[in-house]
């Protein structure tokens, strides 16, 4: 059993919007991404998801609110929310989310990623 | 809906040892905790629990294996693994695990929060 350093395995990948799994717990996996520019409108119906900014800045549009994530600060995108996360300069995240979870949700884009990696 | 600052939290409590809630989802809690000393040997039988260090150092004792984790590191403790928690200085921790879990698993000690605080 292994402990995770981010920073070692933020140095493993430079693909953008391209999430990878780092660990497992419960269903639920940890997941780290690095992402820069703008992701496409989606939801998930049936998942809340985790965003904990690493590095950077992570702007959140809903579609009646915007949050601005600085680094050291989480915020929680509930189920059924459509959200459109954006970046002006490269980001690092922490994800937390459900094992099934599509990270484009209800959307298949150009961006969606079929077989996550595991680093 | 509102995004979550760590260090705004840690801010709010000094107790050691009593994890507080800051945040929800998909049945999962997030929790913060001050931790310093030893805590007890413990598990739990059906939930595997996350632990970031975001300040200090957190050494957790397994039966067979030591596993130090540092600032930006994360270790999971797979569920029925029994563990002790310890730090020589105040170390700040997130912690991800199901609602249900008592921090002191399947122990019941003087250490054991019954109603853990939101904050």
């Amino acid at each position: 059993m292994d402990k995770v350093n981010l920073q070692e395995k933020f140095g493993l990948f430079h693909e953008q919007w391209t999430p990878k799994v780092v660990g497992e717990l419960n269903g639920q996996q940890v997941r780290l991404a690095k992402v820069q520019g703008d992701f496409v409108w989606h939801k998930h119906d049936e998942e809340d998801e985790f965003f904990l900014v690493v590095k950077g800045q992570l702007t959140i549009d809903l579609r009646d609110q915007r949050v601005v994530i600085n680094e050291g600060e989480f915020f929680v995108v509930p189920r059924g929310v459509e959200h459109k996360p954006s970046a002006e300069d490269e980001t690092h995240l922490l994800l937390f989310e459900p094992a099934e979870t599509r990270h484009t949700g209800d959307v298949e884009s150009a961006r969606t990623v079929h077989n996550m990696e595991k680093i």
